[in-house]
């Protein structure tokens, strides 16, 4: 297999786009990476995204996506691993160009989610958990998460502080970030005191809905030195499955998926939790960020919302976590925030992050889930 | 690359099968497709559906399969290409065993369809055609085939007796397939007096709805010796993409994303199309099987509907297409039809067709198309 990296990056502000359409958001992410990249053409590209069906109407999205930015009659390929596609999308390009079959991959992220009311949306997003087991009976997709909440306080002393302080650390984050949904900052009695959404959640600690498109240019070593940008390597992917419902799992405070999924990548990329500079995690709601710090090893399992608490994964603390705002300020278009993600991560080792950068960021991950962890997706970045 | 072998094949009957979920229907098929390639454990899986989501409300579907055979927690892919996602699924899984990510791949391909009304089931399949430029004007998937048929007769002289004769036909060999939606014979006169849809198609010259699905076990050369089975080669893929909106193409009276997937697909196994002993066509509509024919270089432009008329791509004619019973009979669940398809082509190959067994079968092809052409896929298949 070949080694692989990551030669250009581009992404549309997320935001509530009234004024862009799903093929617009992703024309413009497209053609920003291209452009970063310094190519023109590229082999195939993989996409995205979750649900542009009972969002936009719009499903078959190869020819959509490949027509938008000139590409015809490239191959595109679309994949769906519910709020995981973009981290699917990440692993499909990485396979694409590390087995030889192409050269050059585009890798995108989109997802169109405010044409649609938050009725609507909920139970939309809720195909991601399991219909039959799960949804049937009226469970949303919030309250899954507040149960995983719920059964980590009991177990581990998790508090709603702590949770509170995921969300403000990542609206700190995101006060810096240009292309954030959510640009202001909020303080932990805000995050207490806001609209219940399901115990212990409230609504700020939920990942918002948003629309927005990232996209990333694939290629092997040779093309990569001869490109004259900044080249940062895609050194470890990992991919697992668990179950879809969450009743069937042994522990509801961790993610078995993640877990499994970061210990491909960090053998793949030999590096070891220690040695992440700088992390963009799956904060689709406060606890997941915990959990996920757990899971991925970089704090010890119960340490989560201490850590968090103490600093450690603020931009200036041990681990810093979500320096873009993550999906709680960035914002969580589903499908293209595992690429998102990815595009952080490489401004990141790149020096290119603004007033949001690491210091000395050498070596990045990113971790992407899909539902509640039936699918967790997870990469490894090193720059050059 | 390596070459890639298929060594297992399984379905599920098609058809309205109200008693059976997503999940029963593709664990019916992928057991049988293990158990008929003698293996238990697969490396990787690629899952087709186009659109589980609004169908039944199910999306994020590779927990779902991965956990409904014991999988778990092994990677699983879901792709969407429309009506082309078993093509796309069977082209990843092979690109997976040829590249050397994997060697032992279960491809996939399954739909839903038949939960929801026939009018909720229109609004789905359109959102395989141009949301903005064609669905929002009210022009529906048989509509935008009706036009290519109208653009065909024009031209070429196309009567509406030879799209009549490719649906005699398919029902014809249909009855002879156990796992066929539709097992009874029609004449042309049926066809042509049956209930209009969108002139010159009437309800005869258009695919079911169907539930259903069907897959395949794929692996490299020296696993496929040792299975003990019947092998037969995967020698060539192909797949290119085209124009979402019909009206944006140079020429309605073809596919060129078929032309270019099959181009490929031909160079690829080092086969011509004279070559061909048998194919499974997509005949979404009659029109759809006699452009395919053109398209694919298995008879002259213009000579599809003339060619079947003279009873040239009957079972026992000079190039048998849609043995099965195509997607007019055998059924057309959209995920799962190019997977169904390569099943065939397997069994025809190994000589257990049975009553619909094509003579010295030795190169078989499949043609899947997504939407009206915006994505093709062409495989071509060889005895061992």
């Amino acid at each position: 297999m070949r080694d692989v990296y990551a030669i250009g990056v581009g992404i549309h502000r997320f935001g509530e786009l009234w004024d862009m359409s799903l093929r617009d958001l992703f024309g413009a992410a497209a053609l920003a990476a291209l452009d970063d990249a310094g190519v023109e053409e590229v082999d195939a590209a993989v996409v995205g995204c979750m649900a542009s069906g009972p969002f936009v109407g719009q499903d078959h999205l190869a020819p959509l996506c490949a027509e938008a930015i000139g590409l015809l009659p490239t191959p595109v390929i679309r994949v769906e691993a519910a709020c995981g596609s973009g981290g699917l999308a990440l692993r499909q390009g990485f396979v694409e160009v590390a087995s030889g079959v192409s050269d050059v991959v585009l890798v995108a992220g989109v997802e169109k989610m405010t044409d649609v009311d938050g009725a609507a949306a909920t139970d939309i997003l809720a195909t991601a958990a399991d219909q039959e087991a799960e949804v049937f009976h009226g469970v949303s997709f919030p309250a899954l998460n507040a149960m995983m909440a719920r059964a980590h306080m009991e177990r581990y002393g998790t508090t709603p502080e702590q949770l509170a302080r995921v969300a403000v650390k990542n609206h700190e984050n995101g006060v810096a970030n240009p292309d954030a949904h959510f640009r202001m900052r909020i303080d932990v009695e805000q995050v207490l005191s806001a609209q219940r959404v399901a115990e212990p959640l409230g609504v700020l600690d939920c990942a918002p809905r948003s629309d927005g498109a990232a996209c990333l240019v694939l290629c092997p070593a040779e093309l990569a030195r001869s490109a004259g940008r900044p080249v940062v390597r895609l050194a470890g992917t990992g991919y697992a499955t668990d179950t879809l419902a969450l009743h069937s799992r042994a522990d509801l405070t961790t993610l078995a998926s993640t877990t499994r999924a970061a210990a491909a990548a960090y053998r793949m990329a030999g590096i070891s939790p220690p040695r992440i500079d700088v992390a963009e995690l799956h904060d689709a709601f406060t606890i997941t960020e915990i959990i996920a710090l757990e899971a991925l090893g970089l704090v010890d399992a119960g340490q989560g919302g201490p850590a968090t608490e103490r600093g450690e994964t603020a931009l200036d603390g041990r681990v810093p976590v979500n320096p873009s705002g993550g999906l709680k300020a960035r914002g969580h278009p589903v499908g293209a925030t595992g690429v998102a993600q990815a595009v952080e991560i490489v401004r990141q080792l790149r020096g290119e992050a603004g007033g949001r950068q690491v210091r000395d960021a050498r070596v990045g991950l990113t971790h992407n889930v899909g539902g509640v962890g039936g699918t967790s997706f997870v990469h490894i970045f090193s720059a050059c």
